[in-house]
C-alpha cells in the first residue's frame, strides 16, 4: 500500500524530472526548428524532423496524417483512457527581424506564433512519457498538427484520417507571449471566437467627377455599407453576446477627378456563438442586397467561414484547473475569452477536453504575428508539465 | 392719323389715370378682403364680394367656375386678341399678428401672401378696362381663381370648366414682399418649382431599449434613409439642374427607455424640370425600397404631386419687359428661379403668357405666410399698369 | 446532541411549516396591495400598511427611513450576524387590464413590476422568523424600501438613513414572469446593467423647405447623430463587454415644407462595467460636440445617470445556490446578465450580498411593465423560503 | 463709297477665302503637332515649331513668354482696337490608341484634347491676317499658350509676362468633339467650372480586427466623412446654383483582419461662382474638424484650387453670337455650362471676351483625354473663320 501510493506519488514527480532534464534538449530542439521555418501545408521537413524523433525514441507513429500531420501512440502497460496532446508546426509569411543567434534562416518566414515551441514542448513531453510507459494507464496520442495557420487548416483532415480514433479527451495549449510567466489562463465555454472573413466587390459606373448624375458612385455606396454593416453589431446582436465586424480593407483607386467604377471591401467577423455566427452572415447579406437595391448598383459578397469558435468543455477545464493548482510553479486564472481564431476547435466539437493558454511574455513582449516576436522559453517545460501531468491524472477522473 | 396717334397714346394714358383715381378704391377693397379671410375652397364670401363688384359694375360674369372661382369678361368694340389676367383670393390658417386697423377679424385666418392684394389690383383694372372698352380692341378675361394655397389649387378645376377658353395668351403676377417697391422680378422659362411632398411611414418593430437584437429600431432605419434620400440631390441630379429634397418632419415619440416600433417622415421635393422631377420620385421610392430590404423592416412612402414648375413662355416674357420698361415708376430685372409652388403652372401648360414678382416690400418685411406679414399698397397700382398695359399692348403684339 | 440536531433541521423545517401556513395570508396582501398600488415617493398609504403590520405583529420597526421606507428588525437570542433582506413596494403609471377580481382600483397605477408580491413574501416571512427568534441566532434587517422604479430610487436615502448599520450581508430577490416557477436565476458578478439615459437637444436653424443653405437641418443632424452614435459600441467597447445604446425618441414635428429647427433625442445606455459606463458617457459627449460643429449646429446633451449595475457578490452567491440547492420544489440556474436596471445596485455596494430571479411565470405570461402583467403568486412562497433559509443559514458561513 | 463698301465686305470675305485655301496646311500641321505631342511645361520643340512659323511668315513675336508661351503680333495699318486671340498647345499623358497615319510618335504621350488643332488654327489665321494686314485697323494678339493641361496653367505667367498688355478684347474656342460640326456652343456668364481639388488623410489607431475597442477605425472614420461630405451640395448650396463634390478616390488597403490605421480620400470639388467654390472649402474644412474631433483621429485636409471659373462677358458673347449667325456654315446655340475647368479664365478675369465650343464631332466621337480621341478636323477652319471675323469685326463695335 505504502509502495504504492509512494509510486503514484513519484510517477508526476518522475515525470517532472525527466521533463526538467530536458529542459536544454526542448530549447535546442525549439530553435532549430525556430531557423527552419515553414509555411502551413508546406510543413515538409518539419514533419519529417518530428518522425525522425519518434524513430529514434523507437515510439510507434504514423505519417502523413491528413497531409502532413504526425501521429504518436504511447501504450501504457495498464488499461486505461486514451489522452490526446495536440501541437502545431507551421510558421508564417513574415520576415524574422529579431536579433538573436536562433533567428530564421528562411527569407520571409518566421515561427512568430509559437508553434516551434509547441512542437519541442510536446517532442520531450512524449521521450518522457515513453520512458515511463511501464508506470502509466492508458494510452496517449502525441498530435502534431500541420497548417494551423491557413484556413481550412489541418486539423480537419487530421481528424478525417483518424487521428482523434479512440480518444477520450484532448488538451492543448498556445504559449502566449502577452501574458507573464507562471500565470495559466483557462476558460470554460469559448475562449477563442470563430473568425471569418468577407469580401465585398461593388460594382457601380464610373465617370468624370463633374458628372455624378451620369455615374453610380462606388465610393458612396462603399461608405453606406460600411456605415450600415457597423450597426449590426450594435443593433442585431444580444447585447449579453459578443460579435465584431470590422472592414479592414476600402480600395477604390483613382484619379482625383474621377467618380469610382467600382470598390472592394475587405473584413472579418469574430463570433462566439454558432447562432449569432449565422445571424451576422444572414444579416451581412441582407444589407448588402438592400443597399445594391437603394442604389441600383451591382454588389457581390464572398463570404467565408474560418475556424468555428475554440469552445472548452466544463469538466475538462474543472480538472485543468485542478492539475495547475497541484504546480508549484503555476497560477491558474480565469481568462477573458479572446477574438482571434484556432482549428483546435474541430477537436473539441469531436470529443471532450479544453485548450489553454500558457503565459511565455518574454521581457520584451511583440504581439503573436510581429516580426520581433519572441517568447519566454522557460514556458515550454510548464506547459510540459501540466500537459503531462493533466493527460496521466486524468486516468484518475 | 393724328388723331389716332393721339387716341392710341390717350389709351394707356387714360388706363393709367383712371388706375392713378381708383387707388383710394383699389386700398379699401383690399383691406376689406384683409379682415374677412376665408380658407382655400371655402372662399364663399370672398365670391360673392367679387361677383357683387361685377354686378354693380355691369360686367358680364360666370360664377362658380370650377368651385368657387369667378370669372368675368370685358369684350373691347374692335376684334382683336382675348387676353386673360388672374388674381387668386383664398388666405391662409394663420392667426394674424399684426397690429394695424385692418387686421383679421377671423380667428387662424388670414391673408398672408396678398391674395387680398390681388384681387383688389384686378377689380378696379377690370373696372378702368370696362371703362375704357369702346377704345379697346380683343377681349380681356378677368380670372378670379380660389384656392391657390392648397392642392389640388382651382387652377385646373377652371380650367376644365372652361376659363380658358378662347384665351390667346395669360398674364399673372404676385405681390413680392422681399422686393423693393418699383422693382418687377421676370424670367423666362421656369420661375417657380415644382412642388411635391412626401411622407414615408417606417413600420420596424418595438420594444425594451435595453434589447435592440429583439427589435427593428425605427429611429436608426429613419436616420439611415434620411442620410441616404440626402445624397439624390448630390449624386443623381446633373449639377446644371436644380433640385431639393427635404425631410421637414421626423416623429418618432417614445420613452427614452424604448426601442422606436414606427416612424413617421414628411418631407418636400422641388424641382424645375418634369424629367428630373420623375427622377427624384423614382429615386426616393429606389432608395425606400432598399432600405426596407437592408433592414428588414416595412417602409411606405406616399408621393403626392403638387403643382408642377411655373415654365414663362419667352415670347410672352420679352413683351412683358418692353412693358415694364414702357412705364415710369417701374424696373424690369430678371429674377432667380423660387422654389416656391404656384397653380398659375396650370394655366401656362395650356396657353402662353408669363408670371412675375411685382415689388411689394414694406419698410419692416416679413417673409410671405408669416404672421405679421403685409405689403407697400402702393404696388397694387403698379401692378394694376402693368397687367393693363400688358393686356392692351397685346393686341400689338 | 440529538436534540440539537433535530433542533437544527427542525429550524428550518418549522420556517418552511410556517411560510406554508401563511400561504394563503400572503396571497391576501399581495391581493391587497395589488388593488391599492402608489406611485414611487407617494407611497404613504402603502407604508402605513406595513407599519401597521408590523405593530400588530410587535416587531420593532423605524418608519420614514429615507423617505417612506420601513425597516424591521427581528433578533434572535442568540449571537450572530446581522443579515438584511429587501423587497420594494412602489408602483408604476400603467393602467391595469386584467380581468381579475384584485384588479387595481386605482386609475392609471398599477403594480406591474411584482413588487406587491415581494412586500407579501418579506412581511410573512417576517412573521415567520419572528415567531422563531428564540431558535435564531443573529438579526434580521427587513427592508421595506419605497421609490424602485424611478431615480434616484429610495435605496440611496435609506442607506443613508442607516437601514444597512451593522449589516453583514443583504439578499433580494425579484419575482419574474419570464422564468418558469420553480426556477431561480442567479449569477455571480454583474446581474442588471446600469441604466442612464441621455437627452439630446439639437438647435439648428429652421427655413422653408426649399431653401436649405439658408438653415441648418436639424434632422439631417439629428440622423448623423444616430448613425454615429449606433458606433460607440460596435467600435468603442470591447466585444467581450456589454454595452447598448438605444435613441428611443426622436421628434423634429413640422410641417412637410419646413426645414426643422430644432431636434430632441432621447436615449438610453446600459451597461455592466463603471469603465464601460464612463466610456459611453465621454463617447456620446465627444459625437455631440464633434457634430456639433461638423454641423455648425448648437447641440446640448444631458446624461443622467440612473442605478449602477447589480453586481452580485461570489461568496454570497455560492452560497445562495447551496441553499437553493437543499430545496426540494426549486432549480438553482445561472442565468444571462440582464440589461435592465434595479436600485438594489446601491444595496451591493455597501455590503456582500447577491440578487436573484425567482420564476413566477403564470400560464400567459406577459412582460413586466405590460397594462396585463401578472405572475404565479406560489412563487412568493418559493422565495420566502429561499431568502428565510439563506438568512437563516448565513449564520452558520 | 461704293468702294469702300466693296472693301468692307471683301475683307471678310477674303479672309474666309484665304483661310478656305489654307486648310490643306492647317490639316497638315495639326498632324504633324498631332505625332509629336509634348507634355505640359516642356513644349519645347513645340513652341519652336510656332516660333519657326511666325518667322519663316514675317511676323513679330516674342518667345519664352511666361515659360514656353509665344505671342505674335499682327498690326493693321488703320488705327483701332487690340482684340487677342488664343490658342493653347500641351498635350496629354495619354497613350495614343488610335489607328491612323497621323498618331502620336511619342510613346505615353498624346494630343487627347485637340490643343493640336488649336494651334494649327491660331497659326493659319495668324497668316490670313498677317496677308490682310493693309486692310486691317486695330492690332491682333496671337497667344499661343503653353500648359493648359496642369495647374498653376500657363495662362497666369503669361498674363504676369505681358502678354494682355493693350488689350481690349479676347476669343478663345475649344474645338469639341461632343458637338456636331457646324454647331457652336457660347454662353454668357459661367461656361466653365472652377476645378478644384481636395486631399484628406485621416490618421486613425489600427489594430487587430478582432478588438476594435483598441483601434480608431479609419475605414469607419472615412465613411462618415463621405456620408457627412455629400450633404454639403445637397444642404449648404443655393439650390438654384451648381455644385459638385465628389471623393474620387478611397484608400485603405490592409488584409482582411485589420483594422485601418490610415485612409486617403481625394476629390474634386467644381462650383461657377467664386462665393459657392469659397463656400464647399469652408465647409469641407468644418466637417473634417468636427468629423476628427467626433472620432478623436487626426484629419487633414489638402484643398488646392484649380482654375476658377471661366465666365465669359455679356457684350462680348453677343458680339459673338451675331459673328456666328453671319456665317453660312454656322449654327449658334446657347449651350449648358459645363463643369470641367480651363484656364482661359484667368485671361476674362484680366480683359473682355468670351469662350466658345466649336463643334468638331467625328463619325465615332470619343470623349476628350481619352486614348481614342480625335476630331473633325473641317472644325479648324469653321473656328479660324469665326475667331477672324470676331477679331476683324470687333473694331466696329
Amino acid at each position: 500500500m505504502t509502495e504504492q501510493t509512494v509510486s503514484t506519488e513519484s510517477l508526476q514527480d518522475r515525470l517532472y524530472s525527466k521533463l526538467e532534464a530536458s529542459q536544454a534538449d526542448m530549447i535546442q530542439i525549439r530553435r532549430y526548428l525556430h531557423m527552419h521555418p515553414e509555411l502551413s501545408f508546406k510543413e515538409y521537413k518539419t514533419a519529417q524532423y518530428i518522425q525522425d524523433f519518434y524513430t529514434e525514441l523507437g515510439v510507434e507513429f504514423r505519417a502523413n496524417v491528413g497531409g502532413n500531420g504526425v501521429v504518436a501512440r504511447i501504450k501504457g502497460t495498464k488499461p486505461g483512457k486514451t489522452v490526446a496532446l495536440r501541437a502545431d508546426f507551421d510558421a508564417l509569411p513574415i520576415q524574422d527581424q529579431k536579433d538573436v543567434a536562433y533567428k530564421s534562416t528562411v527569407d520571409g518566414v518566421m515561427h512568430a506564433c509559437g508553434h516551434d515551441g509547441h512542437t519541442a514542448t510536446l517532442l520531450l513531453l512524449a521521450k518522457a512519457l515513453h520512458e515511463l510507459r511501464d508506470e502509466l494507464a492508458g494510452e496517449y496520442v502525441m498530435i502534431h498538427q500541420h497548417a494551423e495557420e491557413y484556413a481550412p487548416g489541418g486539423a480537419i483532415s487530421m481528424i478525417e484520417d483518424g487521428c482523434l480514433d479512440g480518444v477520450d479527451a484532448i488538451f492543448g495549449t498556445h504559449l502566449w507571449a502577452q501574458t507573464p510567466y507562471g500565470t495559466v489562463e483557462y476558460r470554460t465555454g469559448p475562449i477563442m471566437a470563430a473568425a471569418d472573413r468577407f469580401e465585398i466587390k461593388i460594382q457601380g459606373r464610373g465617370g468624370h467627377g463633374a458628372n455624378p448624375h451620369q455615374t453610380k458612385d462606388a465610393i458612396v455606396i462603399g461608405s453606406q455599407l460600411v456605415q450600415n454593416l457597423q450597426q449590426l453589431v450594435s443593433r442585431r446582436v444580444d447585447p449579453i453576446e459578443s460579435a465584431v465586424l470590422s472592414v479592414g480593407s476600402f480600395v477604390a483607386e483613382n484619379a482625383f477627378n474621377v467618380i469610382a467604377d467600382s470598390a472592394v471591401l475587405k473584413g472579418t467577423v469574430r463570433t462566439f456563438k454558432p447562432e449569432i455566427r449565422d445571424l451576422m452572415e444572414k444579416e451581412i447579406a441582407r444589407v448588402v442586397e438592400g443597399t445594391a437595391l437603394s442604389t441600383d448598383s451591382q454588389i457581390n459578397c464572398l463570404y467565408v467561414r474560418g475556424y468555428p469558435a475554440v469552445v472548452n468543455h466544463a469538466a475538462e477545464t474543472d480538472f485543468l484547473v485542478k492539475t495547475i493548482e497541484g504546480l508549484e510553479d503555476a497560477e491558474a486564472v480565469e481568462g477573458a475569452p479572446q477574438m482571434g481564431g484556432e482549428d483546435f476547435a474541430y477537436f473539441l466539437e469531436n470529443v471532450p477536453g479544453t485548450f489553454f493558454f500558457t503565459g511565455a511574455a518574454p521581457e520584451e513582449p511583440y504581439p503573436h504575428h510581429h516580426p520581433r516576436f519572441d517568447f519566454d522559453e522557460r514556458a515550454m517545460l510548464l506547459a510540459a508539465k501540466i500537459l503531462g501531468s493533466a493527460a496521466t491524472g486524468y486516468q484518475g477522473e
